[in-house]
C-alpha cells in the first residue's frame, strides 16, 4: 500500500467534510490546547443555530513536550475538529465513513469506541462521548457536547477530534512520526522536531516564571477590560492567551494545587462571561443562522395491524445504541432483569421464560410466549355510601349515577355491600383484556425511560437523556412490529450487523429468528459466553509464551474488573497478542502494568508456573516476573490481525517511551531531594502544604511508634520512611500517573539507594494493610493525620459526600490494626495527632473522629461476617482498641453460636436487669449477707480473676463458672428485701456480677438478652 | 457563472500548489501580520536547502481594522502564501495558472504586474517584485526575497501572496465580501463580520496602552532569554508577539515616530540574531534538505553554423523579462540608445539604422544593416626602445623577440621609428577582421550586463542581478541564432507573446521579421505609439460622457507622469472607462484625484469646457469639477472588458469607502484639536516634536510677516494658520496617504470653520510656490525653521544625500520669493530662525545655510533660461534677496543681447581693471583735478544717482551716460600719474565708477570682460 503523507491526510479529511456540509475554517490564531478552544466550536456550539464545521487546529500543550524523544507525544499536535449541530443522527457512520477517505478499511482494523466522559472545568464544560481506538490506538475523540461555558447546551453538538499525528503512524504501520512524509517528500520530522525540542527546552527549562505570571495577570486584565465592552471575540482571545500562560507556568512547575483552583476559578469566570454574552448576542441578532425547523417528526413507518396471531409468541426488544459504556452496560442489564418481570405482572400479561442481555451496542430483552392478550378481568369498584346513592325508594341519585357513568355501568347493575361497618355502592366492572401489541407499544417507551445511568447525556431535539444515543428499537411480536417512538427513535424490526463489518442492517424476520440472526451476524450477545470466550482466548494465546494472563480476580465474586470491562467492549471478542522490548522490563513493575491495564486495557503476562511448580527466576526487580507480552482483544474477527498487533505493539511502545521519559528525568534527582518541593503542593488551605503534612507525620510517627510496640533500634527507619513518604508526589511520573504513588516512591527510595525497610514502607503505606510494621507506621500517621486534621477544619464527610476520602482513610487504620493483630489505643493516637495540628481539635471533635472510627470498624467486622449484635456489643466496649474488638467479635460469635448460650446470657442478664435503673453502685458488706446462697455466690464471685482486659473467653469462662450460684440465688433469694441494708448488699453483689462485662463488651445489645 | 465560495477557493489553490510540489501546512499560532512571518517563510526562506511550501495564513492587522464596514479593509484578512526556493523559472505563469484553477482567465480580465518594492525594516528584509492587479484590484503580492532578517538570501525566494477576499470579490463579481458564501450556505459575513466590528472596537478604543507596553517588554525579554539558549523557534515567537503588542499600541496611537523607530530596532535587531541563528543551525545539521545539484547548467540549444551569410543583414535582440517597472523600462531604453552606437562602433562593426524599443516585457534593439565581418586592420604597435631592442650589428635582443613574439610578427617585420625624440621598435600587426556572429556572442552578454537599475535584484543560482528577471533572449543576425548565456537564460529564436494571450511561445522566422511577429502578437512596441494610442482613446472616452482627462502635463518637456507610467505597464493599452457614485464626490477633489491617479492609475475626468468656453458650473466645493468617471488602461484587447469595468470600479468604490471612513472618524474632532497630538510626532529627534517646530514656525512668522510687507491686520490670519498648519499630519486620512498633506488641513480648516483664507493657506503652504501672501509666510516659516534646524544639527544634504529634502525646502524658499515678486533678506530670515532653534547655530554655519540658499537660487535662474554668467554676476551681488536677484538678472541678460554691449562692458571694464589692485580706497579731492577730462567725468559722475538699489537697468542707464566721458578720460589722461595724490585722485574716481555696481552685479563675472 502506498504511504499516506501528512498533509493528504488533511485535504482529505476537508474535503471529505466539505462534501458532507461542513464549513472548512482555519486553525485559531492564538496558542489553543485544543480545537475546541477555537471560537468556531467554543463560541458557535452555543445557542440554537445549526452549525457544522471543520478545521485543522494545530495544539500546544507545553507539558507534552518530549524534546522530540517521544514518537507519540509533542508539545504541538495537530488535530482535525469537526463540529456536527445539531445531531445529524449517523455521527458515527460518517465518522467511519471519513477513516475510509483516508484509507482505513474498518476490516483490517480493530476500531473500538471507549468510553470517555470529556470534561474541560477551566472553560466550564463537559460532555460525553469516546475515545475511538484504532488498534488500541487512541486516534480521535467523540464528544456530545453538554455545556460550554456553563451554559447548557441545546441543541448537543457533536465534536469529532481526529489527533492526525497518530493517524498518519497508523496509516503507514510507522514506528514514529518523524520519518514519515509531511509532503512535496519532506519529512514530519525535518518539520518539527527540530521545534520541539526548542519548545521542550523553554517550557521546561527557560520560560521565565515571573514573566509569565505578570502575562497572565495582563492577559486577564485585558480580557476584563473586553468583556466590560462586550466585545467577547477579543475577550476569548485573551482567555486563550491566559490558558496559555497558566499552561506554561505548570510546565514548569509552578502552580501549585491551591493556585491551579485560583487559575481555573479565574479563567472559568471570565469564559462563563463570554458564554453568556454570547448566547445574548446571537439572540439580538435575531439568530441569523436559524432556518426554518425542518424537524419533521419521524413517524414509525410500521403501520398498525388490526389482526394478529391469537396464539402467544416469542417477543424480543433490541435497544441499540452507540457505544455504551463498560459500566452502563451492566447498569443496563441490571435494571433490565429486575424490572421485566415487575412490568410484565403489572400488565397482566401472561409470559413465559425472559431472557435480558447487553452488549455495548444493544440491550436485549427476549420474552417466550407472550400472550397474546391481556386476559378479561372484572374489578370491584367502590362508590359512594349507599344511603347518598340511592333514596329510600331505591331510586339512584346523582351520585349513584355519576358513579355508574364513570364505570361504565348501568345504575341497575350497581350492588351495595357492607365495608368497615358502613354500606357503600359497588361496581363490577369488567375489563376486557386489550391486544398485548398495544399494551406493549404504551408500554416500551416508558421501559427505555426508565432505564437511568450514573451519568447521562442529551443529543437530539427530544430531549431524551441516555447513557449515550439511541439509534434503533427492534420490537417484534412474533412477525409483528411493536409500533413505538421515543427519544425521536422509531421502532422496527431492523438491527444493525458488527461495527467491524460496517454495522449493516439486519432484518428480522420474527422474534423468533432474533437469536440466530444476531449470531449470524457474529454477534456473541451473552455477556457470560463472551467472559468466558476471552478467558479460554487469552489463556490459550498466554501458553504459546509459556505465560499466564494477570486477571487479577478480586472480591467475593472472584471478578476481574478488566475482564469485566474489557467483555464490555466488543461484541465479537478476538484475542491479540504483541510484545514490547526486552528494555521496557526495566520500568517498575507497577509502571508496566498500570500502563497495559489502566490504559490500554490488555492483559499483562507473567510466566507461568513451570512443571516444577515453580516460575521461571528471571531474578530481575524491575518489570519483575513480567513477559514482554501482553495480550488485547479486538472487537472482530481475525482479518488483518497482524496490522492490528503491530499497531497495538507500537501504542505500548510509545507509552513505555513516555514513562521511560519521566523516569529518566526524575531520577536526575534523590528522591530526598524532591521532598521540599512538597511544600509547593498544597494538602488543604487550612492544614497548610504537603511539607506540613509530611512534617506532622514525622512528629506523630514517633508518638506511634512505642504504641505499636516498635523497638527503638527500628525508629530510625520508621522516621525515615515517614520523612520521605510523600516526596514522590512532586515527581513527574507520579504528576503523570497518579496511581503510582508509592510505588513510584519505592522504586525512587531504591535508586537513591534508601534502605530496602524504608521504600517498602513507602510503598505500602498507600496500600490499605501495609505488610510491614514499619509500612504500618507511616500508613497510620498518614492516615490519622488527616482524618484528624479533616474533621479539626470541619470538613468530615456528609451523607453520601466524601471529597476527601475520610471513610478509606479509617478503614486504612482499623482494618490493618486488625489485620496485623496490634492493640493500639486510637484515643490516644487522635489525641497526639490533634496536638500536631495547624488548627484547634477539640474534644468533641476529638470524640466525633472517634465514634466515626468505630462506625467504619463496624464495617469492617460486619463484612468479616460477624453479627451486627455481637459486633455492637464488643465495639460498645472496645471499640478504641480494634485488633481487641475483632479478637473478642470472634470469640463472642463463637459463645453466641453455643447450644447453652441461651442459658448462660439468661443468667448474665437476670445480674443486669435487676440492677440496671440503679443509679448508685452498692458496696458489698459481708455482715449482712444473710442467706447462704447469697453468701455462696459473693465466695464464688470473689474466687474469680476480674481482669479479663477484653477477653471475652476469660470473662464468660467466669459467667459460665457463676451460673449455678446465680441461679441459686435467685431462686432463694428476695433481692429487693424490705431491709435496705440488705437489698442495697445484694444488689451490689449482682452489680459487681454485672459489672465484670465492662471493657469486654456490652451483652445487653446481644439477641436474646 | 457558478459563484465561487471562500473555502473552495482555499481547497483549490492547496490543491494546486500540491500538485506541484508544494508542502502543505497550517496558519501559524500566533497572530501574525503577514504569511512572511511564519516560520515557514521567516525561516526557511534563509540558506542553501530547497523549500517549496503553501500555506493560508489569516493576517491581523489592528490598523486596517473598519468595524466591518469598509467592503475591502479588514483587521483580518486571509492570505494564502506560497514559497519556491530556488525560483523554479517560471514563477509568474506558475501563478497565472493557478489563478486559472480558480476560474480566472486571463483573456477576460486585466491582469497586470505592477512594480512593488517590498520592505519591512522591522526584520530587515526586503525583495522586488509586484503587486498583481485582477481589473484594478492588487489580489497578490509576488517578491523576489532578497534579504531577510538582515541576511542575504541565497538562493532566491520567490513569495506569492494571494489575498483570498479580493479574489471571491472579483471572482463573485461582488461589491463586498460579507454577503459572499464562505462555505456550506453560509456568508462570509456571517463568520467575521461582528469579529471585525469587535476587534476595531478593541483595537482602536480599549486596548490599555500601559498593559500593551508591558506585555511588549516582557515578549521581547522572553524572546533574549530564548535566544541565549539558542531556542530560535520560541524566540521568533516572541518577536511576533512583540510585532502584534507594537500593531496594538499602533493602532491605538500610542506610538511616536521617535519611539517607532526604538521598537524596530529592537525587534529588527532580535529578528536578525534569529536569522542568523537559524543559518548557523542549519549549516551544524548539515542542511538535511539539501539534495544533489540539479542545476546542470542549460546549454544553447541552438547550434553555432560554421557558414554564414556575407550579406549586411538585419539584426535584432529581444531581452525577455519579467515585467519591469515603469522607471526601468525608460531608464533601460536610455542606456541602450546611448550604449548600441558606441558598442559598434568599438566592435568595428559596420552598420545602417538603429532603433530601440522598450516595454514592460521587453527590450529591443534592432540594427538595420549589419556587416557580416569587422573590416581586417593594420594597428602599428610600439614596442622597447630600438638600442634596447637590437645590438649595433641589428641583431635582435631578447627585448626584441619577446615584442615581436607577442604581437605574432617576426623580428624581421620590426620597424624603427622615431617618437617623442626617441626611437623605438614598432610591429604593424594585421588583424583579420572576425565574423560578427562571434564578435556578437562574445559581446551582447557584456551589453546585457551593462544594463544597470536603480534597484536590481537577483533570482537565480546565476548570481546575476538586474531589474526583473530575464527569461528569454532572443538574438538573430538573419535568419541565424546569435548564441549566448547570460544569468542562466540561453538566447534563440523564440519569444513570447502578449501576458492575457497566455504569453504564448512564438518563433521568429528571422530578424527581418521580427517586427511584422510582434506586431502580429497585438504587441505596441514603440513607446510613443503606445503612449499616443492611450492619449487617443482615453479622450475619445472622456467625450463619451462630456468630459476631459487629467493628464496633469508638467515640465518643460511637457509630459504627464501618469500618462508615461502606464504606457510603460502595457504591451496592448485598451481604455476601459468606469463609474463611482456621485456621494463620493462629497469627498475632497484631492482625495480623488489622489485615490485615482496615484493608487489606481486612473485618468480622472473633468467636464470638458462647454462650447460657450465655459465648463459645467458643479459648483461644489468638494469633488469639485470632478465627474464621478475614470479611464483605466487595460493590458489586452476589449475581450470582457465590461467584467474589468466593473472590477475597477468595485476597487475604486472601495478606495473611496475606506477614504470616507477616514474622513468621517476625522471630523469627529476639529483641526485645531489635532494640534496637541503633534507632541507625539517627532520631528527629529535633535530638534524635538512636530508640535515643537510648530511653536518654533508660529514664532519665526511674526518676524517674516513685516519683512514680506504683510500688513497688521493680515497677521492674524498668517498666526492662525501657522499655528494650525501641521495639525493634519496626525489626522487619520493624512496618515493613511501622506501625500495629501496640507490639502487634508485645508479641507479641514473649512469644515471646522476656520476662515477661508486660513484654510487656503494651510493647503498651501506645501505647493513649491503659494498663491497667497499669507500662504507664502507659512511656507517660508516653515522652510526656513527646517533648513535652519536640520543645518544646525549639522544634518546638512552631502553629495547625493538629502534625506531631509533640503534642496528642495531651498528651492520652495527662493523661488516663491521670486514668483511673488517680494523683496525679502534672507541673511536676516536665517538670523531671526536661528534664535528660536533648540540649538546653536553658529554664525558659520548660517553662512553655509545662505551658501546653500545661494546655490540653488542659482539653479532656479539657469533652469528659467538665464545665463551663467549674468547669474553669477548678478548673484554676486543680490543673493540674499531673490526676487530682486531675478529682476537683475532679466535686465542684465536684456543689456548683455545689446548691440553695444561690448562697449558698455569694456567703458566699465576699464574702470574696474585699473583700480582692481588697489589695497586702499582713494578720497577724491576736486583740487588735483588736473585735466578737463577728469574733470569733465568727474562732473557728470556727481550728476548721476549712485543709489540703484540693485536695479541694474539704473546702474547701467549711468554707465551708458558715462561712457563719453570715460572714453575721454583714457584716452587723455595718464592714470597713473607720477604725483601720487593726482595718481590717487584718478584712481579714486575711477574706483568709485567701479563701485557703482556694488549691491548690484559684479560685471567682471560676465562673459567679455
Amino acid at each position: 500500500m502506498p504511504k499516506s503523507s501528512f498533509q493528504e491526510i488533511i485535504l482529505q479529511l476537508q474535503e471529505f467534510w466539505a462534501s458532507h456540509g461542513c464549513l472548512i475554517t482555519q486553525p485559531y490564531y492564538t496558542q489553543v490546547g485544543a480545537g475546541t478552544m477555537n471560537p468556531n466550536t467554543f463560541l458557535r456550539v452555543l445557542g440554537p443555530e445549526p452549525w457544522n464545521v471543520a478545521y485543522v487546529e494545530p495544539s500546544v500543550r507545553p507539558d507534552d513536550g518530549r524534546y522530540g524523544e517521544n514518537p507519540n507525544r509533542f508539545q504541538k499536535h495537530t488535530q482535525f475538529q469537526v463540529i456536527l449541530k445539531p445531531d445529524p443522527g449517523n455521527p458515527q457512520e460518517l465518522y467511519l465513513e471519513s477513516l475510509k477517505a483516508l484509507g482505513i478499511d474498518p476490516r483490517q482494523h480493530d476500531i473500538r469506541f471507549v468510553e470517555d466522559n470529556w470534561e474541560q472545568p477551566a472553560i466550564a464544560a463537559w460532555g460525553l462521548g469516546w475515545e475511538v481506538w484504532l488498534d488500541g490506538q487512541e486516534i480521535t475523540q467523540f464528544t456530545y457536547f453538554q455545556q460550554m461555558g456553563g451554559v447548557t447546551l441545546n441543541p448537543v453538538s457533536v465534536e469529532i477530534t481526529y489527533g492526525l499525528e497518530r493517524i498518519l503512524i497508523t496509516l503507514n504501520n510507522a514506528k514514529a512520526i518523524w520519518d514519515e512524509e509531511w509532503g512535496a517528500g519532506v519529512t514530519y520530522g525535518e518539520i518539527t522536531r527540530r521545534e520541539e525540542f526548542e519548545h521542550s527546552k523553554y517550557y521546561y527549562e527557560v520560560a521565565d516564571v515571573e514573566r509569565a505570571r505578570k502575562m497572565y495577570d495582563l492577559f486577564s486584565a485585558e480580557a476584563d477590560a473586553c468583556l466590560a465592552q462586550g466585545l467577547l471575540v477579543p475577550a476569548h482571545d485573551y482567555i486563550l492567551k491566559c490558558n496559555h500562560a497558566f499552561n506554561i507556568l505548570d510546565a514548569r512547575g509552578a502552580i501549585s494545587i491551591a493556585e491551579r483552583q485560583a487559575f481555573f476559578r479565574r479563567i472559568r469566570e471570565l469564559a462563563r462571561r463570554v458564554a453568556e454574552g454570547y448566547e445574548e448576542q446571537r439572540k439580538e441578532l435575531e439568530y441569523p443562522l436559524l432556518k426554518e425547523s425542518q424537524t419533521s417528526k419521524v413517524k414509525s413507518q410500521v403501520a398498525g395491524r388490526s389482526t394478529f396471531d391469537v396464539r402467544p409468541a416469542t417477543f424480543v426488544l433490541e435497544i441499540g445504541v452507540e457505544e455504551l459504556p463498560a459500566n452502563d452496560v451492566d447498569t443496563a442489564y441490571e435494571q433490565l432483569t429486575q424490572r421485566i418481570p415487575t412490568l410484565l405482572n403489572e400488565l397482566h400479561l401472561e409470559h413465559g421464560n425472559i431472557r435480558i442481555f447487553s452488549t455495548p451496542r444493544r440491550l436485549v430483552v427476549s420474552i417466550d410466549s407472550l400472550a397474546p392478550n391481556q386476559p378479561d378481568r372484572e374489578d370491584l369498584v367502590k362508590g359512594p355510601p349507599a344511603d347518598k346513592a340511592f333514596d329510600k325508594d331505591g331510586i339512584a341519585l346523582p351520585a349513584a349515577m355519576g358513579f355508574a357513568k364513570k364505570n361504565n355501568v348501568s345504575t341497575k347493575d350497581l350492588e351495595v355491600r357492607e365495608e368497615g361497618g358502613g354500606k357503600y355502592v359497588f361496581a363490577v366492572v369488567k375489563q376486557k383484556g386489550r391486544p398485548t401489541p398495544e399494551v406493549l407499544a404504551e408500554a416500551l417507551p416508558k421501559l427505555v425511560e426508565s432505564i437511568k445511568f450514573e451519568k447521562s447525556m442529551r443529543w437530539n431535539d427530544s430531549g431524551v437523556a441516555f447513557s449515550r444515543p439511541i439509534r434503533w428499537y427492534v420490537a417484534l411480536l412474533g412477525d409483528m412490529v411493536i409500533p413505538f417512538e421515543y427519544a425521536g427513535v422509531v421502532s422496527g424490526n431492523v438491527t444493525r450487523g458488527l461495527r467491524p463489518y460496517d454495522s449493516p442492517e439486519i432484518k428480522i424476520p420474527s422474534a423468533d429468528k432474533y437469536f440466530d440472526v444476531i449470531r449470524e451476524a457474529g454477534i456473541t450477545l451473552d455477556k457470560e459466553e463472551r467472559k468466558a470466550s476471552i478467558v479460554e482466548q487469552v489463556k490459550q494465546a498466554a501458553s504459546l509464551v509459556g505465560g499466564e494472563a494477570i486477571f487479577d480476580y478480586v472480591g467475593a465474586s472472584h471478578d476481574s474488573p478488566l475482564l469485566n470491562e474489557v467483555t464490555n467492549l466488543v461484541e465479537m471478542p478476538t484475542a491479540v497478542m504483541g510484545g514490547f522490548s526486552e528494555e521496557s522490563l526495566s520500568l517498575p513493575r507497577d509502571v508496566l502494568i498500570s500502563v497495559m491495564k489502566k490504559h490500554q486495557r490488555y492483559f499483562p503476562l507473567t510466566p507461568a508456573p513451570s512443571p516444577s511448580g515453580r516460575g521461571e527466576s528471571s531474578g530481575v526487580r524491575r518489570g519483575e516476573g513480567l513477559l514482554p507480552h501482553f495480550i488485547a482483544i479486538r472487537n472482530g474477527d481475525d482479518i488483518g490481525i497482524d496490522m492490528v498487533r503491530e499497531g497495538n505493539e507500537h501504542v505500548l511502545g510509545a507509552r513505555f517511551a513516555d514513562a521511560n521519559f519521566f523516569v529518566r528525568e526524575d531520577v536526575k534527582l534523590k528522591l530526598e531531594e524532591y521532598r521540599p518541593k512538597l511544600s509547593g503542593l498544597t494538602f488543604h488551605t487550612k492544614l497548610g502544604s504537603m511539607l506540613d503534612k509530611s512534617d506532622r507525620m514525622l512528629k506523630l510517627v514517633n508518638d506511634l511508634a512505642p504504641m505499636l510496640g516498635i523497638t527503638n533500634n527500628q525508629l530510625p527507619t520508621i522516621q525515615r520512611a515517614t520523612f520521605l513518604a510523600k516526596a514522590d508526589l512532586v515527581t513527574q511520573m507520579v504528576t503523570e500517573m497518579t496511581s503510582l504513588q508509592g510505588i513510584i516512591g519505592r522504586e525512587y527510595a531504591l535508586r537513591s539507594g534508601e534502605p530496602k525497610e524504608v521504600a517498602i514502607a513507602i510503598g505500602e503505606h498507600y496500600q490499605t494493610v501495609p505488610q510491614t510494621k514499619v509500612g504500618l507506621a507511616v500508613a497510620l500517621a498518614d492516615r490519622i493525620d488527616s482524618l484528624v486534621g479533616f474533621f479539626g477544619a470541619g470538613l468530615a464527610p456528609t451523607g453520601a459526600k466524601d471529597p476527601f476520602g475520610l471513610r478509606r482513610a479509617a478503614i486504612g487504620i482499623v482494618q490493618p490494626l486488625i489485620e496485623h493483630d496490634v492493640d493500639f489505643d486510637l484515643v490516644e493516637a487522635v489525641r497526639k495527632s490533634a496536638k500536631t495540628q495547624p488548627i484547634e481539635v477539640r474534644d468533641e471533635v476529638q470524640n466525633q473522629i472517634l465514634d466515626f472510627l468505630t462506625g467504619r470498624l463496624k464495617v469492617v467486622l460486619n463484612e468479616a461476617g460477624y453479627k451486627y449484635d455481637v459486633v455492637d456489643a464488643v465495639l460498645a466496649e472496645q471499640s478504641a482498641n480494634p485488633a481487641a474488638s475483632a479478637r473478642a467479635v470472634k470469640q463472642l460469635q463463637a459463645w453466641v453460636g453455643r447450644g447453652d448460650w441461651s442459658t448462660i446470657l439468661a443468667s448474665y442478664a437476670r445480674c443486669v436487669r435487676i440492677t440496671r435503673d440503679q443509679k448508685e453502685t452498692f458496696k458489698i458488706k459481708e455482715k449482712f449477707l444473710r442467706e447462704v446462697e447469697e453468701r455462696t455466690l459473693y465466695e464464688v464471685f470473689n474466687l474469680q480473676s476480674t481482669d479479663f482486659n477484653g477477653d471475652i473467653d476469660a470473662f464468660l469462662k467466669v459467667i459460665v463458672k457463676l451460673i449455678p450460684s446465680i441461679t441459686s440465688f435467685f431462686e432463694k433469694v428476695l433481692v429487693m428485701a424490705e431491709e435496705k441494708d440488705v437489698r442495697e448488699n445484694r444488689l451490689g453483689l449482682l452489680q459487681r456480677i454485672a459489672n465484670l462485662a465492662n471493657g469486654v463488651a456490652d451483652l445487653s445489645k446481644l439477641e436474646g438478652f
